[in-house]
């Protein structure tokens, strides 16, 4: 059921967006990670398939995404191909939470860096969820994910502390070691006692030397589509 | 006559310290890298070697560092280890420049990541460093080292440039490629036209997205120790 919605709200926002020229031909788009990502660039490929988009140029936030785009047939490029040149016209993605300011918390898949390189480079950012993803605050449920320099870990612990957070080495499956990022770097899941003030936060987390970036995306205001579990789309 | 400036900074530091009591034995020390800071910790393998310190716990800086450590018999640990618990005692260092305020440009040998995190976490921070490197101001002679996520090359290099920085990828000996640092990062190397406001700007650049560290050091005031041409000591 869960899938469905994921489902619904991915294609709903690439068929309006299509529908109202917000995703043309010619475009440079980001594309997201994860399961409700996944349905939006899989309709971006039905839509080159069916010659309704053409020229689209596509940077990719994961391997996973890569992996997807390729056999989809939709080119991928880097950040810094002299096609893309940075800067992007629009990115689509999935979250792990989105609160009413429509502050998000994402990098739940440990793919945050390239997830937020991408969106705050792109002139649009779009979110596609399921309505379980909309909560009333940030901060206290779901943890958000700091990565850090693996040399600073006690260190920025120590911080985050300082900050009101309780931050917790994420572990891999069976707890065989840490999770190491795709840049090699490690992930402090972070929880809060209260709700925080994220783009605050987001702000005093990233000033903490040995962090690299955190899972608050606050500076770009997303265009959501939320799928309820009655079949209505939220649109915020 | 350079490299004996240097030394005599960097061993007066250590003597002068010693005797005040701030550098004592039992204390964990952080150990900087280059060719002002390598006379100190050679100068405090010498003190340890003749009983003068004991007990002391070394994070170093670098590979370079390390090696140096292990062959002076001074016991390197990790920041992340029982002994460190995340901060230090002390750590002296080098400075690429040193302006009237005390604020610093490091990272000339690229690891101005580690350096951070040791200079920032510890309760004092020393300088060594010759003449050369006390300056009026920064930003305009010796370029400021940017270390960035290697996807995020030519957005971060855009948005530097905002700030009004003239930002060139470091490479590396016979141009074989870039400059590759300790985790895996690129460097940019940034000068403006004119002088900047350092602790500004030390917090707007690692705002950017896709920038993990810069080499401004302007959070933790350092006690200073140059040695000038005719051989005098000015302690700052």
């Amino acid at each position: 059921m869960k899938d469905e919605l994921k489902i619904l709200a991915a294609r709903t926002a690439v068929d309006e967006l299509v529908a109202r020229g917000r995703i043309r031909s010619g475009m440079k788009l980001g594309l997201g990670t994860g399961s409700t990502a996944m349905p939006a660039v899989r309709r971006i490929g039905e839509l080159i398939a069916d010659g309704t988009l053409s020229g689209i140029c596509a940077v990719a936030t994961s391997f996973q995404t890569t992996i997807a785009c390729e056999n989809l047939g939709i080119p991928v490029y880097s950040m810094n191909s002299r096609q893309i040149g940075g800067s992007l016209d629009l990115a689509i993605d999935g979250a792990d939470e989105i609160s009413p300011e429509k502050h998000l918390i994402k990098g739940g898949g440990a793919a945050l860096l390239l997830e937020k390189i991408v969106a705050y480079n792109s002139a649009e950012f779009v979110v596609v969820a399921d309505g379980s993803k909309a909560v009333s605050s940030l901060g206290t449920k779901f943890a958000l994910p700091v990565e850090i320099i693996p040399e600073a870990r006690i260190s920025v612990a120590a911080a985050l502390k300082k900050l009101g957070a309780d931050a917790v080495l994420r572990e891999g499956v069976r707890k065989a070691g840490p999770v190491v990022t795709d840049n090699g770097n490690l992930i402090l899941d972070c929880l809060w006692a209260s709700p925080v003030q994220a783009d605050e936060m987001e702000y005093e987390i990233n000033r903490i030397t040995g962090v690299v970036e955190n899972g608050f995306f606050t500076r770009i205001l997303p265009s959501v589509w939320i799928a309820r579990e009655d079949g209505t789309i939220d649109r915020r």
